[in-house]
């Protein structure tokens, strides 16, 4: 029996062991996607306890707790922080399985030196370790960063974000870690939301530009998005519940958009019309700026009314929308390559069952001289376990080039989430280990190493353009 | 090489022995979803041969031996019950990797002690032997039922039924394992269906309300589920080919009703608008009488229309429907949670491609204090085999607590199936052994044996509130 | 460690290795559908490089260069040829987990003797000794069919083909291999075509039928179906997008038919009514003729306009199409069935999620006395990998009888790719050998080398009816 989360977790033959501890861990960490807070990074936090960096915000959490039956006030109410960490931890005792109970050992072990196995029964040690171990310098929001090894990060932002901690960080020299800005324009693509038009407004005043047709709009994107790569930006992000691609021409795009800012209510066409209006425009801008469009889709979000109503979004009700039309997401790809203006494209789905379709859309749009200019996102959201993860790559490997892999992000909200990249190289080398071991890749470690290398860090870093 | 079937069978690691003869095999059965006939049970019914208590009424081996190039004289026809038996044996010998395979040689050593293999040149042997166990009062139904270690039994019943056969055995102090009505009001429910209106006839006759609304199809459904729960009822299900959310009015729903009753054909549209409207209903009474609500769905039945016009329904012609919106789902829940009534639910898909889907929507509404008051139901019928169970119980621990599963069900026609519980915690006590070995979940066997016990049978009994 | 493609290369146990060494490896093949050049063949033709038998034609390979970041001119273009087995060489060496990598050292070791790996280092020497073998006379077509134990070829041709190299070959008694068209009518099929009128006329010619309405497509069809089956043709292969079961009656169809030969436009419900009807009829003439019906769906086409309109089709511009109604499917293979004229069918989606569904409409329609007359194809394309052959496998044993399968086909435009029957094969024996070992299936050679052989070319030969 191999001893629980040893340093050969996850690792089960010798090749796996070589390619994740002489290579795979050796290499920095780019996260080119997460929803970290530039200003906690500006600030340079230091955490009060160990709720504040690993439950607060972490919807992962909550939605096991309520599977395990705790009520809501040990979730995200207002029971003792104590008291709440509790609930966790006999939550986490029960979660077999899940990567959470990955994730969270894994996050122990390399934060707070805890060697113990969290439960019901060692919460008050671990509590009251990690608190202590909190007040050090050494664990402050960019002690955190430079001791993960991380070189970039891509926050998500919006257009209308002044990206003032952005600027701060930058012009801070004591830190040399590149916290950039991503471009999320959700809000402007969003056109059903009932906010659109607020949103339109107050995207007005940030640009100074009246926006008050597409064409406005447009303009206003832009000049937004120049902003933003003046900031060094690399990296646009669209969440969609599906893609779609249904054309229209640029006066009908108008009088949709017009007849939305006139306060009525859209079909679901008019709806698709619009947004792929959007997305090719965006996607030419792209192109033109040699940025990478990311398209994360296949989610449904804010299913529990009761819950939204109250508490508003990302509180951990959302589910897979199993609904999407691969061909449309090789139509709308197929729109921008036909005038060449075919941006770098990273899809994600939040459905597994899309892993082969997706790979199949990269194939027909692969051209020099980027490597896999295409590119399927590393197993997303719901995928993010050591099953999602080694079918994302091993359908990537079958239908591509696994070895032009961009790799892994955190796509979270903390700090401590570095920890995934460290169980993404596990899992890649114990996959690719195994294959050697089985004879079905020749153990020609220069090579071996070198794609190893590439997956972990050296591929993101060329594909985004960072300037490391 | 391992022997066929040995003790440890589908066990490939010492955690998983432990497991599964320390723990899972000495706990008792509930089976919460099945098709046994209350009558048999009543009647303590004895087996005149093999063929009677596992061939007929089989639609899994049928499958199989048609598609085995088996005439159908042999299968459901008037050949004799000796070469029905050697044809089935011949086709045994051929599903290689098929679970009646395994079920089939379980069974033939659980219930009759045979050791050897079921095979063309066997098949005499097997007959005899096991024609000659039959006659033993030991394999009466009520002894093959204890034997089984089971302790309570839902069956699955119409509205309309009498429930005689129930209510006999209640009555029986001399057999003390409980047989439960199941409320199918799936005739109610299947608007579209010929026999509709001659069914909303009898339930009217059956609850002495006269059915002339929906408002009174309420009121009969009310009084019929009353009925059943002074039976000890504490499970509902329903058999639809998807789950849809189609919200109308009561008015609407009125309009549709009477159209119907008036002898119309109804539009897709009307049809799904009554069946929403009929869930709602029914999820609310559940609530309020604290049912199990048990939904399967994403079956299309009696697709060879020829042997339908001959023979009927449930003759083994039926396949996955792969429509499914995991949305509507998502939306009918949340429907029923917005008022605070939604019961405590079991999602059941024939389509394995779903299950992603329905772990992120069980997420959605999971809420203090039941234990992971939304299920994902075990690997269903097609899915009910190693690969299908292995799939289902990863997707639950990768996007739940699969500690807190309510765990197997036969679904099954014969009283031999109990084997399937047995198959089932082979399958649980090996993946969780192997998880445990190689290092991902610690070796603590005070949890993991909690786990194992909960999920083969506490888990179940505190769910449905058994009286046990 | 195993060392790269050894002997038992992909055969990890011992029973594994038993039968694919004594009994896989010994039989001959069928390959029962493939895109290989009758005229190739008919003219014994002889290779002057590798390139031409190895990368030209083969869209896989070119895909992987251009995810590879190789310029086009290195793939199709009309860069030297040496230069373009560089590149190849170069992105084969990071293909790591595709099947390519093991399908071309396949090949690589058994038409060429190479013992090595191909990579940018070694390109140059597997260059030079590729070259000198394939100017020996035993790597001419013919020989190269023969050495491969290849009894009986499948070509994929259109209704108005000649088909004068199959009648050439077939003169020829020197070669005794059989090389039998098969009719692919998918131009006749596919009315939303903009050279659906073009070929219309064409037939009209070939057929000597005035093809003015679609009861006189039906004449032509018939004729030339009788052609095809005077020179040998099995089998009839269907390419859709998917398969839809839209019924209309036959004025309704005639008046479509009409439509679009007056130059109109359908709808997409016209399109469906038509290709409904087109299958219906071309269901029951091939049910009438004992002809095999393999439908292949799931794939969306030339999704690359730009390329598309330069360089026009299979130039490796396909997708995955995940639509797929498979509720459509069981109606039309129903509709056939109703009045007894359901041909022998073997489907094969591209999209590997439907295998489940499939399995399960398998099921509604086996009937005595062919053993599985309805299949479903091997994995097929995109899946034609060592995950995707499993994930077949592993499905249609769960939901049928696996021993009845008809087994592998190359579906490839070259000659090496008999290659792909041995990785078949090896993964088929590893799977069988690995339930065995692990006490799944009893150990019993007899049974087991039967179930073997049977895959492998027994079944295909009895399924197809081919003289050999």
């Amino acid at each position: 029996m191999k001893e629980f989360l040893d340093e050969d977790f996850l690792l089960f033959t010798e090749t796996a062991k070589e390619l994740f501890h002489k290579y795979a861990s050796k290499k920095p960490i780019v996260d080119y996607h997460c929803h970290l807070s530039p200003k906690e990074i500006a600030q340079d936090m230091q955490y009060e306890n160990i709720n504040q960096i690993w439950l607060e915000g972490d919807h992962y959490k909550w939605r096991q707790m309520r599977s395990n039956g705790i009520e809501e006030k040990y979730i995200t109410g207002d029971a003792p922080a104590r008291e709440k960490f509790q609930k966790w931890a006999e939550t986490l005792e029960r979660a077999i399985g899940n990567p959470l109970y990955h994730w969270s050992h894994l996050e122990l072990r390399r934060y707070f030196d805890y060697e113990g196995v969290l439960n019901s029964e060692t919460a008050q040690e671990v509590w009251e370790l990690c608190n202590r171990k909190l007040k050090e310098k050494a664990m402050s929001a960019r002690e955190i960063i430079k001791q993960s090894g991380v070189k970039a990060i891509c926050t998500t932002d919006d257009p209308i974000d002044a990206l003032e901690w952005h600027q701060k960080i930058k012009k801070d020299k004591a830190f040399d870690v590149k916290i950039i800005p991503a471009w999320r324009p959700d809000k402007a693509l969003n056109i059903e939301q009932p906010i659109f038009a607020d949103y339109i407004d107050q995207l007005s005043e940030v640009s100074g530009i009246d926006i008050i047709s597409f064409a406005n709009l447009k303009k206003a994107f832009k000049k937004r998005l120049e902003f933003f790569i003046s900031l060094g930006c690399r990296a646009t992000d669209h969440a969609v519940e599906y893609i779609a691609y249904v054309p229209a021409s640029e006066k009908e795009v108008e009088t949709i958009f017009e007849k939305k800012l006139n306060g009525n209510t859209l079909s679901k066409e008019e709806e698709l019309k619009y947004k792929t209006a959007f997305m090719i425009f965006a996607g030419q801008e792209y192109h033109k700026n040699d940025l990478v469009m990311e398209l994360h889709y296949g989610c449904k979000r804010n299913n529990n009314t009761l819950v939204f109503e109250k508490f508003g979004p990302d509180m951990g009700y959302d589910c897979i929308n199993n609904f999407s039309s691969s061909s449309q997401i090789a139509d709308l790809l197929n729109a921008l390559n036909s005038t060449e203006q075919l941006p770098k494209t990273i899809i994600f789905s939040l459905n597994p069952n899309d892993n082969s379709a997706i790979g199949t859309i990269l194939g027909c749009f692969q051209i020099a001289p980027v490597l896999s200019k295409i590119q399927q996102g590393s197993a997303w959201w719901f995928n993010d376990h050591k099953a999602g993860m080694i079918d994302q790559l091993t359908t990537l490997a079958n239908l591509g080039i696994l070895s032009n892999f961009v790799g892994m992000l955190t796509d979270s909200r903390s700090l401590l989430s570095y920890a995934r990249h460290e169980y993404f190289r596990r899992i890649l080398c114990n996959l690719i280990g195994k294959w050697v071991e089985n004879g079905e890749y020749p153990y020609d470690i220069k090579i071996l190493s070198r794609i190893i290398e590439d997956i972990s860090y050296d591929n993101a870093v060329r594909y985004f353009k960072f300037d490391l």
